[in-house]
């Protein structure tokens, strides 16, 4: 600490360096990944009549525009059946665990989304392909005309930014603004 | 085709090969993965009264020995408090993006696990701390003697092997043996 200065002031500073990194991190995460986790759970009842869960992990590449997400999946996946029948979903980016600096705390933004369906017959759909096609590769002009294949719109409301131990933050809207700093997540 | 090949036995021996691939992708994913992920779902109702569903992406670096996972994780997070209360989790190994050789088809095994907590007091707690700590590095020794973590033996039963487009097995305990051949997943 510098003589002059109050404790409090370093506080502060400490925790908009700490605020920055964390955006940075946020930033280079949405830069670097390139499929979006996509998690859902249906209720059901077992044949012995006990409550039981349905839980689907899926994840599909995407592509990001103007704080958008696009995915194009086949609902014969159960999380891309839930994305049509608008069912619980949670949505995910995490870093790859070669490249984590810290294995036990992996950088990843977890969040809700408003999710639609960009239908054949709309104009934004060959561009979105295409855009996806640019990024992914040509797999996605062999499904593009399968018919059991969505497109979808999939908008951020609002989540939490893990980028390490005793570093989570809420964040809100499709930009994945921060907000609170969380001790736990 | 030889000449004196039956197609019958050349499907079969295609069969074979891809089997004997998926195997390979499996043992490989099992060498090299890092981290168990270990999501869970809690049904939940809203203000508003509607059912709603609070899924729990997690994820714990492991150590595997004799077909058991054992993952060192604190239940501060909601899947950790799904291990402890015997909930419907759904675990899941996966490869990493930027070794995917198709970003569409990640290679990944999900399956449904028995779930026991090793106690503190058990004599095979120390060992596999010392295991974890062998492959994660030093941050486990800082966190082993915090008493909201706690140790997990997780044994697979079954599950989804998929290793790329129509390359998906239904697999089998916890060497995740090859079973059925999917044609979707």
């Amino acid at each position: 600490m510098q003589p002059n200065q109050e404790p409090e002031h370093n506080a502060a500073k400490v925790a908009l360096k700490s605020r920055r990194k964390a955006e940075r991190a946020r930033d280079l995460l949405l830069e670097t990944a390139q499929t979006l986790g996509i998690i859902t759970a249906t209720p059901y009842v077992t044949e012995d009549n006990v409550p039981a869960m349905n839980i689907a992990p899926g994840q599909s590449p995407f592509v990001r525009q103007d704080g958008h997400f696009y995915c194009f999946a086949s609902e014969l996946a159960a999380h891309v059946r839930a994305l049509l029948s608008q069912a619980d979903v949670r949505f995910q980016l995490i870093e790859d665990e070669q490249s984590a600096q810290n294995i036990w705390a992996r950088i990843r933004l977890t969040f809700l989304a408003d999710v639609k369906e960009i239908t054949r017959d709309s104009s934004q759909f060959d561009e979105i392909c295409a855009a996806i096609d640019k990024r992914h590769g040509p797999v996605m002009s062999v499904i593009k005309p399968f018919t059991d294949f969505h497109l979808f719109e999939i908008t951020p409301i609002s989540g939490i930014l893990v980028t390490g131990f005793a570093s989570a933050y809420d964040v809100k809207g499709p930009g994945f603004e921060l907000e609170d700093h969380l001790t736990s997540s």
